[in-house]
């Protein structure tokens, strides 16, 4: 049950979103911009790495709702994706990506974890400045999306049905405010 | 020195920002809306949140230009910020405001580590649904803000006169775009 009373009826960090929008509003900014952008990373290496951290931070509805996000620009590789949150050095994605993972998981410890190494290793596989930059960046945002929603313990939908069909919303419109409105199981 | 190639002469988080101005958006609005909001908790103690849980996060940066802040609103009050930071429980400040940080410190560590007791003890102190809220929120947010600085290696200025500095110029105008623009020393 939530810390705090909120709309039961909407799952996850959409409960949260709906108690603060003065908040909801730069929070589904920074996701619309980190996630969604086609410069340097791909949509579905920028939900990988969300991905990653929401697993390694143990935020069920974070790596589940952001891995059937993946899922979708992956074209159904589930796999893939499942791959990257148990094991990425086995995962069929590219050595920069994982290059990368590497620089997020450290991030999801503490940014004082990254070192020089991690960030040369990450540009000798191809990754740019603003690929280093993006990378850092989901990660630390996750780091506060999975905070908020475990701090405030909440809702999360057990039927995992849900997922897929919340996942292929965001895929399609993206991070605004039409994420209230959830989509109803057919 | 930064891990990626960004304006050597902004400190901490201002060269990120500069860097990535689509994300720098969201951000400043994010922390003028948390910490400038006058509903419920004030700016001191949103400042002192932010204060404490990037002490607890290690973020020499963070911790110091927040600190700052909160000693303008404290009207040059620098003992309580450095109490806050070491041992709140001595500090000259409200009871509510000692079980928020309670609060604020369970979520550095991780969401799940807030407790229903941790919340009811807060609420037992006065705090609203809002104040629990937005507690979380902050700390959360500085889970990103700290990650964001140290993990990317942000210049972090040794003139420790170059903070008081800052923080009067964002005590008075805010987290806006105007934050590019360095103070000069008189």
């Amino acid at each position: 049950m939530p810390h705090i009373k909120v709309d039961k009826d909407l799952p996850g960090i959409r409960a949260l979103l709906a108690f603060s929008p003065a908040t909801a509003t730069p929070l589904g900014e920074l996701a619309e911009v980190l996630l969604r952008s086609d410069d340097g990373l791909s949509r579905a290496e920028r939900e990988l790495i969300a991905t990653y951290v929401s697993y390694l931070n143990d935020c069920f509805y974070c790596h589940h709702s952001h891995g059937e996000i993946a899922v979708c620009y992956l074209n159904g590789d589930s796999e893939t994706v499942e791959q990257v949150r148990n094991d990425y050095h086995s995962a069929n994605i590219s050595d920069k990506l994982k290059a990368l993972l590497n620089i997020a998981g450290k991030v999801q410890k503490g940014g004082k974890h990254v070192t020089t190494d991690d960030v040369e290793n990450a540009g000798a596989e191809g990754a740019t400045d603003k690929d280093i930059h993006d990378t850092v960046l989901i990660a630390a945002a996750f780091c506060l999306f999975n905070r908020y929603v475990d701090g405030l313990a909440a809702n999360t939908p057990t039927d995992m049905s849900t997922y897929p069909l919340r996942a292929q919303q965001i895929a399609k419109y993206g991070y605004g405010n039409h994420i209230f409105v959830e989509p109803q199981p057919s």
